[in-house]
């Protein structure tokens, strides 16, 4: 550390500490001087995306592979514009820190009516509205500093979500002195008394029971509990499942793996696993409207142990305060203790498996057909290879990619909760940034990939090489499902989008390749397969066709909108 | 009307009365049924955006010549998306209407974990937020629709600001009367005492002076005073002069206009005329830091007749209630009783105009030679039509744009206080729904024409025929001009401006041509000028050009960051 460290060095130090490597973003003059710092950081380097929307979606899809992430914004309009992307890191629990370049102190204190405010020189309302979609928030000053970026960073790291620190050019460039510990990120309250309670129940609940099951979500991942997950897995041999959330969160290749569960729809040995089983074991689950194709799943409470981020609930008791990462580990013990094996399971469970993306002989002797639905995911399916990022996009491609099986090591990237139509495309830019050596997948609807498409240009411009593939179905094809399929609201500009890679700047380097048939796609993947550049397969599919799980999902979605 | 009416009707009636032609906005399931009563409208066309900023951006730019714009958004992700669009109108004095499609009451009452929300049960956050850029906010219910819908767009109408309105699926739904009278929008309060005392102090400054002039700024057009205004400039023959937020509220080919002002730099001879007149008449100004190069204005407030919205200054003295159209009546009538001829100016202003746009002899020498800032600006001098409509990106464009006389009639769109970068394109999208039969030329550089650039496969589709000038300088010279000149966070992915029309769905009607000396722009605008079709000039600069103006603002803006 530089001797003459300044409150932006200090920012950056902490934010290295954190894990931060990439800090996305978009200059602005109240940011340029910060961004000095950051250019001259050996630790963090810097990423700009085309805009600021943009650089919050990369800073999610960032955090979502490495844990953590950063992005620079100016002052109102800047922080305005990612506070979508924002917003959604906060619903899914991504610890990302928005960092904020603001007017100097004394402009603020002057009231002044300076570029990029509302002119009533007011200057707290950004971080106000901010504050809705941030966990922890800091103006920061020269005599705050540092007392106040280790809390919200300690905060954001603690809660998994959204921190938001406002800093003033003149504070930026203030000196400070040098942390004198390393960064401290108090871990989540424990009680010895809770977790025996807690056990002494799930002790009973499952000495009771023929049949067990663990079903996983989004948030065991976001609270580092896979390996205890995994373990808990193992000790019990378990039937497991997870929601599309957290699809991913378990090894989709394990055999004890039965499959998403989607609720009253969807596989019907999956329901039954999950549904049937005498006790469920839910580690990190949150039942949302689309992942339960609005709220149709059938769980008893009083069968089910609930594990959240810092509590747990057995039908109607709850512990608190109980770490889910304590709790797993705690019937993880428990579960070996008892010495059982729950592999079996539950007696309703149907013993064939309804796979629909699995091949069959209907779809191999269509090679010259339409392209529709069903061939486009098991074409998927076969693409993936272990250790791959897949990314898809909340719409068509979410609903297919959702029932394709992972090979192992694959992380899967979606937003179901909060469903930001344009995130992924960003997202996996910001992916690959975080696993420069993994291949990225993006499955993204045409529809969509109009709200960002010109990040496009930023991963060519980084020499990023991931396999996009644009489903090409003419229109809002998810809204098209829940209401409106034929009314020009659903409609959208029709793109050539072979062209988009080269006029964002990729010149001949790119592949592009069109596929309206099976067979073109098996080769359009193929060659895809082996490219080793960009990539960008444009998959021609019906306007109205739907994943099978979607049908149920928007009939569902279309009723509760209805309601009167 | 109908005899079944719903609120969605009632709302698009009052809109429709209001004087919304065009509904900007993207669809979204919590939007969809409504949408269904826009697309059956047929007072009000629905124009679909590639985005929510886009649509935001598009609003504001239609509302700049329309007078009035309302945008549709989708819950929590949309209404976000677009909240940066909305705080511009806010600070630039635009009624934009935002309608939010929200969840249906029974899953708000319920707290349900929805998709489009934080998935922590509160339904507050997002309108919470938009109330830190909304003049009035409205959650819409089956008890209160009609009042609140009403006092929500009076409202708005009157402070010419943004207003916002959520409207749950079910309340969009709802039966509802028929409203009993046309809308009413109160108008602002006035007093006949305050005018009274307000014009004798007025008649004493002016008997008391030996020069004035008018100094007339943006908030004269937001708030229908530019037909007062003319009257007061013929009634006096005075001097005038604009800021640049409001150029184009005066007519610049009128022999009286004298030029933009802009502080303490640029034109000698403008500056003279406003700060050195014994009277200066300021209608609808702000003085903001960008466009007086940061507070550089030397303007005696002793002097200043200053006329804001609803009230009006002399000295230290202020008269409210006094709105400004009033106030500029009454100082009509005032001036012509006093019978006297203000055109001649300050004695201390120079005789001749120095005029950056000029042609000049070194400039035409140099048709084979690198294009530069200059070059280009009395281009643009010459390819103004009267009744064009101009948008300036805040930039290099804008600062060079600024100083071009305008021919009679044009209509010029800039954002220098918001300032949010890619605004333009959006806008002038907007600005050609609001204006079908005028020509839109929107001059915008590379870096900011990627933040937004597919809205113009939105231009494409609706078959829009504007001239797009991309000053391609490879980044974003503006920043450099400030800070970092050759830092890598000013630079941005090199698209190719050739391929971005024809990628985003122009096939070959576009007409795309790139200059990069002056006798190529020369060829390259005589081409555009007779196209009728949708014509995108990139012209390539150096990357460190200025305009002269920026040079002065971009100086006093990196000064005021370093404050310390």
């Amino acid at each position: 550390m530089a001797e003459d460290m300044t409150v932006g060095d200090y920012l950056l130090h902490r934010l290295a500490e954190a894990g931060v490597g990439t800090l996305f973003g978009v200059p602005g003059d109240y940011n340029l001087a910060f961004l000095d710092h950051v250019i001259a950081d050996e630790r963090i380097s810097w990423t700009g995306s085309a805009n600021e929307l943009n650089a919050a979606y990369a800073a999610d899809g960032y955090a979502r592979v490495n844990g953590v992430a950063a992005l620079v914004t100016t002052y109102g309009v800047g922080e305005l514009s990612a506070i979508n992307g924002i917003a959604g890191s906060y619903a899914e629990y991504l610890p990302v820190l928005h960092i904020v370049g603001a007017p100097s102190t004394t402009a603020q204190a002057a009231g002044a009516l300076n570029h990029h405010t509302l002119g009533d020189g007011d200057y707290g309302h950004f971080a106000r509205a901010q504050a809705e979609v941030t966990v922890a928030q800091a103006y920061l000053t020269r005599g705050n500093a540092a007392a106040e970026i280790d809390r919200v960073i300690a905060t954001s790291l603690r809660e998994r979500r959204p921190g938001y620190i406002a800093i003033p050019t003149d504070v930026a460039a203030a000196p400070i002195d040098p942390p004198a510990a390393p960064l401290a990120v108090p871990a989540a309250d424990t009680s010895a008394r809770v977790l025996r309670d807690f056990l002494a129940d799930a002790r009973r609940l499952l000495e009771g029971a023929d049949s067990a099951t663990v079903l996983a979500d989004f948030l065991a991942d976001r609270f580092d509990a896979r390996g205890e997950l995994r373990a808990l897995c193992d000790a019990g041999n378990f039937p497991q499942a997870t929601l599309s959330l957290g699809k991913g969160v378990l090894d989709e290749s394990d055999p004890r793996f039965v499959g998403v569960y989607t609720g009253g729809v969807g596989d019907a040995r999956v329901r039954s696993a999950v549904e049937q089983a005498d006790v469920l074991i839910a580690a990190g689950v949150r039942f949302t409207d689309t992942i339960t194709a609005g709220f149709s799943h059938d769980i008893d409470p009083a069968r089910m142990i609930d594990l959240q981020p810092f509590s747990a609930s057995i039908g109607e008791r709850r512990y608190a305060p109980l770490p889910l990462g304590t709790a797993l580990e705690g019937l993880a013990d428990l579960v070996t203790s008892l010495g059982r094996d729950w592999s079996r399971m539950p007696a309703s469970v149907p013993e064939s498996v309804s796979d629909t993306a699995a091949p069959t002989a209907a779809l191999d002797g269509e090679l010259d057909g339409e392209l529709g639905q069903a061939h486009l995911w098991r074409a998927v399916r076969g693409f993936l290879r272990p250790g791959d990022v897949v990314v898809a996009e909340q719409g068509t491609a979410f609903f297919g990619a959702c029932t394709v099986p992972l090979p192992s090591g694959v992380t899967f990237i979606g937003q179901p909760l909060w469903g930001s139509i344009g995130y992924t495309l960003p997202a996996a830019f910001g992916a690959q940034h975080a696993a420069p050596d993994r291949r990225v997948v993006l499955l993204i609807g045409d529809g969509s990939a109009l709200l960002t498409a010109q990040e496009i240009g930023s991963m060519v411009r980084d020499g990023q090489q991931p396999v996009i593939v644009v489903i090409d179905n003419d229109g809002y094809t998810v809204e098209r499902a829940i209401h409106g399929p034929h009314e020009p609201y659903n409609d959208i500009p029709k793109w050539d989008w072979k062209l988009v890679p080269r006029a964002m700047g990729a010149g001949s380097d790119a592949l592009t390749l069109r596929a309206t048939t099976p067979g073109e796609l098996a080769e359009a993947l193929a060659a895809a397969d082996s490219a080793d550049r960009f990539t960008l397969v444009e998959a021609v599919l019906p306007k109205l066709g739907l994943p099978d799980l979607l049908n149920g999902v928007s009939a569902a979605i279309a009723e509760a909108n209805a309601d009167h």
